[in-house]
């Protein structure tokens, strides 16, 4: 396993292919393509031995790239190396994604006719009327009750924008993937192809029984407050916005972390966030919650303050009357002055290290603008920063499979704050000394937020999410 | 393997016990059991010896029954018999839709955070780049290629009728677990509560983009026709409502064998069906373009007609056009006389041997209606029919998985009436000699239903199937 210094520059180089060449015997060629790589600047991975013939060998090479112009040039020059032969190029996210990277599976062996009638008709008809008779039976004796719905309208897919809900698609089954890696949940991506809010709310609402919850995905700001508040509202069954929630959850189970490594405390961590967005909006309100004192918010106009009146609109209104105390108004570099806590969720380059001089001592950074962040590892540490986590150690994804399985498995009707909180906790509480966040790959890992979840679901009067 | 004769026998008793027992050494109980199990006129399957302990032999008994109530004497039976322990009934029906019949499993390994980072973000920004610029892309770097929608609206659900799409959900799970056994095609349910056409159409075609083809299910008619058209109309994924056309397949599929086994003619077979519902309607097209001469329908007011009144509506208003060459009148008696081909989709035991004794010489004779056919076998053969088959027998799920495989596949935008015919003439030509379809269980039929459907895919100007 490569340190997670190590993970965070190769991961630089983010486009990886996969690199099959055959060596002619008798030459220290796998050398050179090793050679060739380092001065093309790209970065080996795996490599692996994938045939022996005569008179050649056949390698299989990961190769980390910066994209196609990067690993063109590198071909040429692998090309180039004697007793070598380039015999394939892949590109290995294609290659991952190619048919989808999911699939439906019968739970059940069909190997007999009487399985068949069992399974399918005649038999079914008894477990359909025993739904009819008593509807609650559906989470028991079909898969609603383990069963997700990924919606989507296209419109705020990963960093690129409204590119549609087919293009975002892949996005869609790569998180299905990983429901059913890491928390054995039955996710199905739902595109649903509207730019109105309420049109995307009625049809989720017409096809909500198929499901046992519901993850909102990458949909724009400020309609993603719209469509998973009213679903929230309308359904009996828990609905999260993964860029809301997802990340607010993951934020906080940092700031828990960073706490322990820093000695300080949660009501003294004076917070501002840049970008007042899906994950800024749903941020702040985690944080609050979780006791933060005050946090100060900033999106492309600047401060978010109560009588403000360029580019506002009601969510970033109602947004003005629950932070901000001292209703502050002033520029991002007034705003950090004297804090705690910077978190960017918003453009690259934005905080300069006078910025993070100027906050309290010993601040606690989290610039989680992708792929690259508000500002540098290198310049946020120099400037005195205590703590220092970006978009690629923040992963969603370590929180939100056991969200969503906990959830189901409790049987509620709405996530709660408490839930995100007792998520963020378990997960720091899990955590190695010295590190932010636990092991995404462990199961362990997804299993403790699970049960964190369903202890927290028997928290009564607990705050509403959305 | 039992006999079709047996088979059918058996399963008039539809409602199958998995039954535990513990039998004392040194006493002759299991036959007791099975004794028991005989007087009470129920029905054995499998008997496995489960486990041998000290003193007993545990056995597991699938029990064919006609319900609960004579389960309930049974059980009192058997725990009357000296020496034998009854330790658990379960209903098979419902045990093995716990949980629900199929489950979403990951394609790809994610065994690393390099795994991760290709599969998800980021690597997969550069998959939804792709398909934004060709999102033709999509059926190859999505599972959209493979997928389809189960749609219902849960209102003709088997022969249950209007209990609701969750009640209904378990038919559409069976339906998705046998995609999944023999097409390796991935299908999801969609619920869609709605009771009116519109509503169902605009819901389906906003979230259409999902899926590689639809299957209507168990939708009621005259709904059904509305639904299924303009889906077919206005998306360019083929759309089948198999209460129609996976019906239809079958029963042309069994005309062809029957057609083989009694030397007649597809040019002479006069055909009169009992109800013109979703499957009456399509059966009589598909036969039409298949070669029939004429159709004659009846619903429960008697034969459609041009000139009927009495209880019509425009799906039946086309259909009298289309049908009923010599404008016919009459009973249901009147209609068999002289026609070579009965098929019933109604009602029980409305057909009498008189009836078929009026029809041609050697008639065909597939009455349909489940579970309890039109005219029984007995009755049906005793009255001179040559060829008798009911709804046990003529199971859609031969057809649909290879359906929807060959036409996702070929990659149509529509289904054809060439497709249709083409799976249901393969199916009569691998039948074994004197059978009328292929074994459901046999990899073979779909496969070969899924390469019949993508030759006929090729024909030019075939015709529509809606």
């Amino acid at each position: 396993m490569l340190s997670q210094e190590a993970m965070q520059d190769r991961y630089q180089r983010n486009i990886v292919f996969g690199v099959r060449i055959a060596l002619a015997d008798g030459q220290d060629s796998l050398a050179a393509v090793l050679g060739a790589i380092n001065a093309a600047d790209a970065r080996c991975g795996i490599v692996d031995m994938a045939e022996e013939l005569q008179g050649s060998v056949i390698y299989d090479l990961q190769v980390f790239t910066t994209g196609d112009e990067q690993m063109a040039g590198l071909s040429k020059a692998i090309e180039a190396i004697d007793g070598v032969e380039l015999l394939e190029v892949a590109d290995m996210a294609m290659e991952m994604h190619r048919g989808g990277s999911t699939v439906v599976e019968s739970r059940i062996p069909i190997e007999s006719n009487t399985d068949l009638r069992v399974v399918y008709t005649p038999g079914v008809a008894r477990v359909c009327l025993a739904i009819k008779d008593d509807p609650k039976l559906a989470r028991e004796f079909t898969g609603i009750g383990n069963k997700i719905a990924i919606v989507t309208n296209g419109t705020a897919i990963l960093g690129l924008g409204d590119i549609g809900c087919v293009a975002g698609l892949p996005v869609m089954e790569g998180k299905a993937a990983i429901f059913a890696e890491f928390a054995d949940v039955s996710a199905e991506p739902v595109l649903i192809d509207t730019h109105d809010p309420d049109e995307f709310i009625h049809v989720m609402e017409k096809i909500a029984s198929g499901y046992g919850a519901i993850q909102v995905e990458d949909v724009k700001a400020p309609e993603c407050f719209k469509i998973t508040r009213e679903l929230d509202k309308r359904l009996s069954i828990p609905v999260l916005h993964d860029d809301q929630h997802g990340t607010a959850t993951i934020v906080l189970a940092g700031l828990y972390s960073a706490l322990k490594i820093t000695g300080k405390k949660m009501e003294d961590m004076t917070t501002v966030i840049s970008g007042a967005g899906a994950a800024g909006t749903a941020i702040a309100d985690l944080l609050l919650a979780a006791g933060v004192p005050d946090v100060v918010l900033l999106d492309s106009v600047g401060v978010i303050h109560r009588g403000r009146t360029e580019r506002m609109n009601p969510e970033k209104e109602a947004l003005a009357e629950r932070t901000n105390k001292e209703n502050f108004s002033g520029s991002m570099a007034d705003a950090m002055k004297g804090r705690e806590l910077f978190i960017g969720v918003s453009q690259p380059d934005i905080v300069s290290g006078d910025m993070v001089k100027s906050m309290a001592p010993n601040p606690i950074i989290f610039p989680l603008a992708n792929p690259v962040s508000e500002i540098s590892k290198d310049d946020a540490l120099g400037a005195g920063a205590a703590v220092y986590a970006d978009g690629r150690m923040m992963n969603n994804a370590i929180a939100y499979p056991g969200l969503f399985r906990g959830a189901m498995e409790a049987q509620v009707e709405k996530f709660t704050m408490e839930m995100l909180m007792a998520a963020a906790q378990t997960l720091a509480d899990i955590v190695p000394e010295g590190d932010l966040l636990p092991e995404m790959m462990d199961p362990e890992t997804h299993l403790t937020v699970v049960e964190a979840v369903k202890e927290a679901a028997k928290i009564p009067n607990a705050q509403p999410v959305q």
